[in-house]
């Protein structure tokens, strides 16, 4: 059975959790704090990050090189598909999510309120929170681009991009931070995400302290 | 023919600057400067990054979408091999260097030096230099760690993780910065990675206005 040892607030483990939900995967999960990651985390992976996966005694680490891997594995779903430009396209929009929305919004608007909170028991800055909203704003402005020419974000079919921007979304959605009604094609392509069975669990998660916005697990918002 | 975006101070370009040489692929360079990207860029990139792929109007960004379509095209010279395990550990390391060590070591150092300089004219924060080369003795105990096991950083082979450290490294010498007489292993396989004739054009590059470290070219160090 897969262990995936993550947290409710790493979108790099809400993206691993919906691409074997979706993949139809069996899985359980531990929970560790990454604000106050244990030795044995260190030990599976230097780098303290989260998620990680364990099966059989194969360890593997790093969102980029589990999701990889979990294409290898498991090909009956397949989510990142298609010609050799179709599959750069999901990877674009992957490392876009992963990494380009991480780094602006994520850690001025999650690590800010969450991380600090519990790893510091500090109040967030409100000027970071500000960068973080208007960033998400920009970021928000182009999935709306996209989604007005495209069913999917990377094309007809949801792939791995899809995931990579929901699981983000979802924590953002969590703390209530996302201005759903102006970005109206993100609103409609969020809430199909919503509804698949995949997303299921990630509807249910809690963040230890901090209540879900009231819509968070409402499907039509 | 490829044309390929980039410019000498961006480790992502250099990633794939290495990969195509290494695969003997041909390619040309088109010099554009991270800190004051043109509009062209832009509309071939959102994201605002380097480098860009692109041949016969094909065009892939992310270094993660150009590296994987590299695997998919030319398939004589392979980066990315073995089982799904050795798979996922060369991944695993791609993700350290072009993430977790670009956001601890890179950030603090080369953007600190050289992007602040010429996006804004000003001079480094010496606080942010010192958590920089911190963190670069972290990362290099790590690589120490690694290579005193292995004789390439994923395995017995070379690797596009090879690749993506010494990316981020000779950037790094370039500017005097790397302590590598307290880092033998990685001393010895740096220097088995600038003798490859896929570096020579790196040992090649210039930053305008920034001589190289005196060392920077010599494969003897």
């Amino acid at each position: 059975m897969v262990l995936l040892i993550h947290h409710p607030v790493s979108p790099h483990a809400r993206k691993v959790r919906l691409q074997m939900s979706e993949k139809k995967m069996l899985f359980i999960l531990r929970e560790e704090e990454p604000w106050k990651l244990s030795d044995d985390v260190y030990k599976l992976n230097p780098a303290g990050e989260l998620p990680i996966f364990l099966n059989d005694g194969v360890v593997i680490c790093g969102n980029y090189a589990i999701s990889e891997y979990l294409e290898e594995v498991s090909k009956e779903v397949q989510l990142i598909f298609g010609d050799v430009k179709q599959k750069a396209e999901i990877r674009r929009l992957c490392e876009w999510f992963d990494n380009k929305f991480y780094q602006e919004v994520y850690r001025n608007l999650v690590v800010e309120k969450v991380h600090k909170r519990f790893a510091k028991g500090s109040a967030p800055d409100s000027k970071i929170l500000k960068a973080g909203l208007n960033n998400l704003n920009f970021h928000m402005e182009y999935t709306d681009f996209l989604l007005e020419r495209r069913k999917w974000l990377a094309g007809d079919d949801i792939s791995l991009a899809d995931l990579s921007a929901a699981a983000n979304f979802s924590i953002l959605d969590y703390l209530g931070d996302v201005p759903w009604d102006e970005f109206k094609n993100t609103k409609i392509w969020y809430s199909k995400m919503k509804s698949r069975p995949s997303f299921k669990d990630i509807l249910k998660d809690n963040i230890r302290g901090i209540l879900p916005a009231k819509h968070y697990m409402n499907l039509d918002f």
